[in-house]
């Protein structure tokens, strides 16, 4: 047995700064419009909802942005988080490919979102914030923000999805127990939420939903914010320090990777592995591929539009410019609720609308098979939605095999599936099926996207 | 705020050698008895449980036991293991203590089981073992076996407690997803299991008929073997790794305990932190006190008798000389199942009776709390056993507190709750209450201890 290998960095090569990839964008991005106005949205129009550190973060161009002392401080509980080789795998996959993960599993939620949650709690209470809302639909982001909260001394409320709340009562308690309110979406406390109840009494909710709920109740009051777990671009800077670190951990394997890999929902655990990298590329002259997978039962990347659209469902928040499925577009009920969302964040999808990444899209059962492989490889049980990203990896393995060519692997192990097991008891128990998306749905939701911007 | 601080060893410093505490104890061990003869059990008789390498480690006396290479190599996944200081925690308490813990739930099962697991797999992969048997209570032990299984290519039989086999799926789940099998103990797969469900079709099972039912298939074929997951010296002696660690992370602080903290249900994560500063102590001459904590539910050490006692139900295992609240006895269902056990690892019960230990109980509802107050300051949400010792550290720091005096406080935060929800799920509902063993019970089945020995 040839062993799996851990690249583990001193606390002293913890990045100092986020990378901002709109430094170094190729060709502008669209500018994000008011809801109302449909003009370019200013710093202003978004102060209801976001603290001003993080709006400025949201618009800058510095190509390096400074972390703070105290969020590196909390950082430090469990980064610089560990790049493994995979050399379990690849014997399993008697592949020449050099295959390599970074493991985000190691935060105290189990996964990659603490990252933008401890940045985001902290600019907020630096500004006299007492209280934000988010929504989360599998857990994971509100699990992360709950955390952040008993960092900074802030009260958490999150709208959390009706099947979600109802389905994962321990993310539910996990959260609860770290002293977040917990509210199933949609609810009576907001119009949103009162407008959906109205016309759908027994709504399982939706992240689009949940957003709209979020963000009405954080404009209401002055010592109230909103946070979003993804999607928008001072989020995708935080998760940066994933692609940092794991620049220095592979040169510490004296190794480069041809092809980088990440799953996408919103789209931030990818954009924070593949950026630093895209930097590289763009700046060397290098041919690294990119590849964004995706659940083939919410094929933003791989068969919406980009347009114009709403990050939610009651259109509280501004347009931006993306991959969408409609903001009307209920995904069906696959189990990866962290890759159930209509849009896509506006800098991956303008990479990819430019050709800088290869979106690819996986049905659930493969993925489950690939996740269940590689755990008994390498002995973690990756989150559903880490799954995704396991199976592209195992794929271009299989076909490195097949050529013979050695390539370098890199991978994004997001969350682990501790929190996940129904939907294993499920796979194993053959109850999950492959779902598709419903071309007329879209179709229908497409039909619908904002006109005049 | 006051960050807490994380001590990280570097790799070079994952121990070469595990510390074997019989090579220094002050006075010898009662020997093993053999449970038909009553005579001192001899390495042949040994022979159908347990391989050859094991049973060595079991008997042995030489002070350094090196870690073979292979076991080195997958500790190194996730060792050497954090230890932090909690100046998060320190501050809410507003302690002058310095309260450090060592934190096993990195490891890919969530706890520190994995230790062992690897060793016990290692060597009986080593000697052409291809099936190792076992029990497990909460899951902690057989999701670390069912992960070494993987690493080594074992098949691995869990015979789970019924109650937990019920009411955990997602543990169960978790050992299946890797390759193991589960069966709801007592079975119908063994005699000793038909012979319980013979006289209580509705049993709910216990650790010690699970055990008799893996060690009964164990010594049915020449290709298996038993694994036992704590209470035997050579568990204890896989676990100083943690201790070892903890000794030069202290070094790194620049730090020295004066008091040592575990949880005790067999005893093997307490020992593995104990026992390396146990050393330390009598070859320097120190005054580190050592508090081993157990469930008021189930008070081997504070309210069992020392004698000799079976391991198991049905009587299969040696006799070894214990505390113990006699192999009848049944805990109330409180929601640390991984201290549930009727006996104590015999070196744990060896340093208690000679007063190189203070046993102390606490009850469940006291527990939880100090679990989420340790949470909510540090982030991680410990098993409801680790509570335990998060309970004691609590309790000393706010004696600190009191008599203003700055004791360094180290403890074994040996494993995350992300598989217990369900029991703070309950705790949060208000639905636990405190338990207390039966006196009477006790009474009856300290009785019935085995005589002649």
């Amino acid at each position: 047995m040839s062993d799996s290998v851990k690249f583990l960095l001193d606390e002293e090569h913890l990045p100092t700064h986020w990378y901002n990839i709109n430094a170094d964008l190729p060709e502008p991005m669209a500018p994000v419009l008011h809801p109302g106005t449909k003009e370019p949205v200013t710093p202003d129009d978004l102060a209801p909802i976001f603290p001003r550190a993080v709006i400025e973060q949201e618009m800058s161009t510095e190509r390096e942005v400074e972390i703070p002392q105290p969020v590196r401080d909390v950082y430090r509980q469990w980064r610089p988080a560990p790049m493994f080789r995979a050399r379990r795998l690849e014997q399993a996959l008697q592949t020449p490919a050099r295959i390599y993960y970074k493991y985000e599993g190691v935060s105290p939620a189990g996964s990659h979102k603490p990252n933008t949650a401890i940045a985001q709690a902290f600019y907020n209470k630096a500004e006299g914030v007492k209280r934000i809302t988010t929504e989360t639909g599998a857990g994971q982001w509100g699990s992360s923000l709950a955390l952040a909260g008993t960092f900074f001394g802030l009260e958490i409320v999150v709208f959390m999805v009706r099947v979600s709340f109802d389905g994962k009562p321990y993310r539910r308690a996990y959260m609860e127990t770290l002293g977040a309110q917990c509210i199933a979406s949609p609810s009576d406390q907001t119009e949103s939420g009162r407008a959906i109840l109205a016309g759908h009494p027994d709504s399982t909710g939706s992240l689009g939903i949940a957003i709209s709920e979020a963000v009405e109740m954080a404009v209401q009051r002055d010592d109230t914010r909103y946070a979003l777990g993804s999607v928008l671009n001072h989020v995708l800077l935080h998760q940066t320090v994933t692609g940092l670190e794991s620049l220095e951990q592979l040169a510490m394997a004296d190794d480069y990777p041809d092809l980088v890999i990440g799953c996408t929902g919103g789209g931030s655990n990818f954009a924070g592995l593949a950026f630093p990298f895209l930097r590289e590329k763009w700046q060397r002259g290098l041919d690294t591929e990119f590849i964004a997978v995706e659940p083939s039962a919410c094929p933003t990347l791989t068969k919406g539009a980009f347009a114009y659209d709403y990050g939610d469902t009651a259109h509280l928040t501004p347009l931006v410019k993306m991959y969408t499925l409609g903001s009307g577009f209920v995904p069906p009920g696959f189990h990866a609720g962290g890759l159930r969302y209509h849009g896509m964040a506006p800098q991956i999808s303008h990479l990819a609308k430019q050709g800088h990444l290869a979106p690819r899209s996986y049905n659930q059962l493969e993925c489950f098979a690939a996740g269940i492989q590689f755990a008994k490889a390498e002995g973690i049980l990756p989150a559903p939605e880490a799954n995704h990203a396991v199976k592209a990896t195992i794929h271009e393995a299989g076909k490195c095999r097949e050529s013979g060519e050695s390539k370098a692997i890199l991978f994004n192990l997001c969350g682990h599936g501790h929190f996940d097991m129904q939907a294993y008891i499920d796979y194993n128990a053959g109850k999950l099926e492959d779902l598709v998306y419903d071309d007329a749905e879209v179709a229908m939701a497409l039909a619908g996207l904002p006109s005049g911007c």
